[in-house]
Parts: C-alpha cells; sequence; structure tokens
C-alpha cells in the first residue's frame, strides 16, 4: 500500500530562532494532528455542550481521541422549527467547542428535501427559493470562521423525483432542474464564505452522479470535493466495489470526501430494502461475531480510501450504537463502551499511520524526515515548537 | 387527443395581388406539405441517385408519398474511409436531390464512438479531437443550404464506457468528460452554422439522459431539439412508456425528435439481448400478423407523438424490411410492396391530419381557417397561391 502522498519526505532544515542551524541534534518529531480528515458525527456533542453528564463526557472523550473531524446537523426542518427562529446557539456554542478541541467541523446540510422544513410549503416556489437562498446566506455567513465546511446541498439524483411525501425542495428541484439548482445554492454558499471547502454530497453512486458532476462542473458551479455516501447496512461494500467507486469519481480530479460511512456489527438489513429509511425493527443488537466483522471491514475500507491520493476525508455517520435506524452502527456500544472497531480505528490512526520519531541533524542542521502529513510538536533540549508540516516545509524553527 | 397545436385557428384576410379584398369568395384551401417532420431513413436514396434503377426507383416514390423529412448517414467510418478522401458528391446530390422534392434532410452523426474511423486511432487524444472539430466544420460548412440539421453526437450516456472494442471517439470522450465533449462539438457546429437545427441524441431514456441533458444545457450547450431514439425490436414499449419517456424530457421546454424509430413486423427480439446488435440471424421474415401488429403499434404511437406539443419529429430508422439487423422493420417489404403500417401512416398523414377544404370569404374578405399547418396551395377562380400557413399567417394575397 503505497502511502507517499499522505507523508512529507524530505530534506528539512532545523535551526534555532535566530537562524542558526541546530547541527548534530536530535530532534523529536511527534505528530499531534493528521492533514487527512478522520471524520464522525458528532450530533451527540449537541447535548454535551449544553447539558452534558457524566455519560456524554465518556462519549465525547473517546471520540476526541480519534477524530479530528465533526459532523454537525443543519436539518432545516429541526434547525429552524418555527420560522425565523433558527437554533443557532446550540451549534454556535457546540462547533466552538469543538474548534477548541483542533476538531475542523462540517455543517450538514444546507439544502435537502428531507428532514426540510414543512412551514416552507405554503410558499409559492419563487418564496420558497428565496428563502432557501436567505438560509444560506445566514447560516454560512453567522458561522464562518466556525463552520467552514458545508454540505451545500444533498441527495439531488433523486431530488426532483423523490415522491414518499410533498416538500418544498423537491418542489424547487423541480423548477429549475437539478443542475441549475445546484448552481444557484452553491453560487450563494461561495458568495458568502469564498475560501469555504463546499460538497456536493450523494448515496447514489452510478453513472446517474457521475453525470450530474461533470454537468455541474461544466455549468461553473464551485464545487471543492465530491462528496460520498457509504451507508452500508445491508452489507460490506466490499474492495472490488469501493475501488470501482474511487475509479469512477477519481475522472474529475477534485477531492474525494466518503462523507456518511456506515458499517453495521450486527445482523445485515436484507437486500430488498430501497430505502433504508423503511427498514424498521424493534432492536438491531451488536454481536460479538458482527464486531469483529465490522472491526475488519473498518480495517480494509479505511487502508483503501486511506491509500488512495484524492480521498482526503473519511466520516463515520454514527459514532454510538443505536443512532440513525437503531443500527448497530457505532464505535461504541450504546453502554458508551469500545468496540473492536474503534480499536482498530485508534490503532491505524494513531499507531501505524502516526509519527513519533527522532531524527539527528548533520552539521548544517538538516535532516531527512519521512512522516505523515499533519500536526506536529519537535523539541531538542529545552527548546520546542509546534507546527504544520508538510510538502512546503523548509525550515523548522525551534524556540 | 387535442391537435390544436398541429393547427392554425383563426381568421385570415383573403386578398388579390392589388390587396382587394376577395369579398364573398369560395377558396380552396388545399394542404400540400405538413410542418411536422414525418421523417425516415433515407440512406437508399444514395445508390438511387448515383446509378438508381427501376428496383430503387419503386422504393423512392412511394417513400416520397408520405415523408417530407430523410435521415442521410455522415458515420464517419463510412463517409472518410481513407482519410482526407470524404465521400461529399454521393452525399451532397442525394441531399440536393432529396431538397429538391421539398424534404428536409438532417445528417446522422456528426460524432460518434460507432462506425467511427479506424484511421483516427492512430492519433493522439489532442489531435483526434482537432480533427473531429475540423470534420464537424467540413460538413457543416459544405453542407449548409442543403442540410441545415444535424445529430450533432450520439450516444453520449454511453460514450465515455462503451467496451466493446477500442475506438478515437471513447478515448477522447474519457478524457474531456461527456459535457466538455458535447460542448466542444456543439460549439463548433453552431459557429460554423448558427441557424442549424443541432440535435443530441441518444437509446438511453433513463434518468441518465435527463441529467446529461440538464447539465448541458445549465453549462450553455446549444441544443436546438433532443432527440430520443426508440428502436423497439424487443416490443413496443405500450402508451404507458411513451407518455412517461414525453413527460419526463418535456421538463425542458426544448423540441422533441424520434430520431429513430423501429417497429418490426416479425417475431419479437428476446428481451435479455442489451446490445441490440448482439441479434445475429440468419433470417427475420415479416409475418402477416407482425404486420397487423406492426400498423396498429405505429397508429397508436405516431398519434400520442403527434399529439404532444413538444414533438416536432417523428422518424422511422428503416424505410425498408431488411435493413438494420435485417429485422422486418420497415414500411415496405424486401420486394418494395407496401405493408399495412404504410396503408396506416399515409391514411394519417395524408388524410386524416390533411386538409381539403374550402372556405367562404365575407364582404370584407375574411374568413376563419381551422387547418393543420404546414404548405398550401389555395385557388379562386383562376387566381392561386403556393404559401405556407401557420400561426403568423394574417393576409393571404392570391394572384
Amino acid at each position: 500500500m503505497d502511502l507517499s502522498h499522505r507523508k512529507t519526505s524530505k530534506t528539512v532544515r532545523f535551526t534555532d530562532k535566530s537562524g542558526y542551524a541546530l547541527a548534530g541534534q536530535q530532534i523529536h518529531i511527534k505528530q499531534t494532528g493528521h492533514e487527512f480528515l478522520f471524520g464522525c458525527g458528532a450530533f451527540e456533542f449537541i447535548p454535551h455542550v449544553m447539558s452534558g453528564g457524566e455519560e456524554e463526557k465518556q462519549l465525547v472523550d473517546s471520540w476526541l481521541r480519534i477524530f479530528n473531524y465533526a459532523t454537525l446537523p443543519f436539518y432545516w426542518g429541526n434547525y429552524e422549527k418555527t420560522e425565523g427562529q433558527p437554533d443557532k446557539d446550540a451549534l454556535m456554542k457546540t462547533a466552538m467547542f469543538l474548534k477548541d478541541k483542533g476538531v475542523k467541523v462540517k455543517g450538514h446540510p444546507l439544502c435537502w428535501h428531507t428532514a426540510c422544513a414543512d412551514w416552507l410549503m405554503k410558499y409559492d416556489n419563487e418564496t420558497i427559493m428565496k428563502k432557501q437562498l436567505d438560509r444560506i446566506e445566514r447560516e454560512v455567513t453567522g458561522f464562518k470562521g466556525v463552520i467552514d465546511m458545508w454540505d451545500v446541498i444533498n441527495e439531488v439524483v433523486i431530488m426532483p423525483i423523490f415522491d414518499k411525501y410533498d416538500n418544498a425542495i423537491t418542489r424547487i428541484c423541480k423548477d429549475k432542474g437539478r443542475v441549475g439548482l445546484i448552481k444557484t445554492v452553491f453560487d450563494k454558499a461561495h458568495e458568502c464564505n469564498p475560501d469555504a471547502v463546499l460538497l456536493l454530497n450523494d448515496f447514489n453512486t452510478s453513472i446517474n452522479y457521475e453525470i450530474l458532476i461533470d454537468g455541474c462542473l461544466n455549468a461553473g458551479v464551485p464545487i471543492s470535493a465530491i462528496g460520498i455516501q457509504s451507508h452500508q447496512h445491508q452489507g460490506y461494500w466490499g474492495r472490488e466495489k469501493l475501488e470501482e467507486v474511487l475509479e469512477r469519481f477519481s475522472q474529475f480530479d477534485l477531492p474525494i470526501h466518503f462523507t456518511e460511512n456506515t458499517l453495521i456489527s450486527g445482523e445485515i438489513m436484507p437486500s430488498h430494502i430501497v430505502d433504508l429509511n423503511d427498514w424498521v425493527v424493534e432492536s438491531w443488537p451488536t454481536t460479538p461475531e458482527g464486531e469483529e466483522r465490522q472491526a475488519k471491514e473498518i480495517e480494509e475500507m479505511y487502508r483503501i480510501l486511506f491509500s488512495h491520493p484524492l480521498v482526503q476525508a473519511i466520516t463515520t455517520w454514527d459514532y454510538r450504537d443505536g443512532a440513525w435506524l437503531g443500527a448497530p452502527s457505532g464505535y461504541i456500544r450504546k453502554d458508551n463502551t469500545l468496540k473492536p472497531s474503534y480499536e482498530m480505528l485508534h490503532k491505524l490512526i494513531k499507531e501505524e499511520w502516526w509519527t513519533d520519531t527522532t531524527v539527528t541533524t548533520d552539521e548544517n542542521g538538516f535532516a531527512s524526515i519521512d512522516i505523515f502529513k499533519g500536526e506536529y510538536e519537535l523539541n531538542v533540549g529545552s527548546m520546542k515548537i509546534q507546527t504544520r508540516i508538510g510538502d512546503d516545509t523548509e525550515t523548522v524553527v525551534l524556540q
């Protein structure tokens, strides 16, 4: 497995703050963070931040030992239950809590036909469109600097033909067409925060989504990264499908984010279910064999994705069992105990793909490094520095 | 069945060439041509024009009694077997022959991965792209005024993933992406003949094609009309599918052309065949029952399409049985005798949807007309005129 794209492998000069070479010194290089985004849903952080007790603290603590990237929920129907009364306070406090811990936050999503605000439906399409754009402006501008990454629009392949229930977003998507709506909402988000990372996100990984992306890019839609959902309640895709999906979506030469990954540690959902939401069960227990399987699948999948140069993020959807669909989909059980998948991912992220090494500089302060890109703490004697190290690093100044 | 969109229903003034009202006169209004494009493949006109005998003349004569719109073949591999030696002479003579008969001609296609020129494959992709654009310029400019309607690019949904054999066009489509290639070839065709009707054409009528068109339109591709193939060797789509396809492709509010229609009068091809070209049979006879069925299906299909306001053209692919795939797909049998489908279509086009009427003008020369849009010969006494009558017709001057 070639991981050279994840590493900085070069000769770097080490100096003191006056610019004098640190010659013949042993420099301790200790990683503190990954450039790669290892993400997870962080919905449970909201009750923790707002009114947390010991139970939530357990969850938050183990979450933070692995992940550096969080998805927070901005479902319109929930975020603004009553028109004009958005729940900004809880989201802002939670996002800032995460940011303080060094976690990058993504808002999910700004436009979606599901979990949408019912009160929108009383308006005509032109008004709905205007309110959608106002909402984008309010969130993207209002959270700028705290949240600079957004799933701008979700599941557009199905959006105009979604017929399970009437909703305001399917209406405007029918009106404007898929690419027209995507372009309108992306343009607004980009205008409000030109530096934001803006994602198109879909569970449809067929040729439909390829053609949709192709059309969007030719129409000038400012897509920063392609979001791919991979909820595998019906069984692990396997290496072949995963590599095939990666190959097809690499054609655009854009960063790829696996935005919503699920691998379960219990019984597999039957394959005849088309909309996962249709699978309603009384209980869906995690099992010892299921947990072993989940850990193996997590390992293979993360290895494949981490080794692909265009993949920049993998987000597991549920952190704790029993969240979406009640599935045993987490890294921790309902009682907050760690599952084998947690141990496996921790081993990958914090041991195997993690750098803690010492290099010896030559008489001019140079030393070769071969380390994972990310945040570092370096020290020699009483001098130290906390810094990001990447391909552009030429000199490291310790003080 | 509402056909009001096919008709001119209004009060028109009739005058002599001096502008005097033809008051209280009986005007004979006799249709000579349809505005709607009733088309058919006219590949067999080439041998007729170039070296025809009695056998070809029979075919041509019956063809011309029904159709006003012809598709001529511009398959690159055939049209330019040897690089630099296009077969312009035969195509130009045939197109002019058809034009002289009042038949509108469409060239098919300018860019396609199938029936492509093998000699292109020796070039790199940049050169292939240049030669593709040069070929478009040569044909669109060279035939301007004779052929002003083109299937610019054919079957793009499958184009970059077509893997039956290597070919130059799949290579450049992989390189540029679907929408990128479509935009490049359409822009060139439009630049060479801004008044030309330019079609995107596909057999894929799934959501893939919808999304592709959506992307193209948002990317500013100058598509004049959406081309839909409907080769039904595996059985008639039926009203439900036909209406569903029409509804989905009406979302773009662009003219729709049924570009390649096939309904057969023999045994139906098994449904497990995916690429129709894979069905190779020694003989595929037309049968009496099959001919009755074909005529009924032709009738229902043409009625549905003619009644849809966005449909502007229907082209049957094979005029004579035994053409593509050897199928009994024609309006005439191999011996040039007319099939029931011919009689049925003739009845629709030249009787039911055809105007031959007399109106009486009032004291100011006005009379109400309710006639199919198209070309007309009008006469009263010794005065007459040949003219087009449509929604913009206010006054008809006879001389």
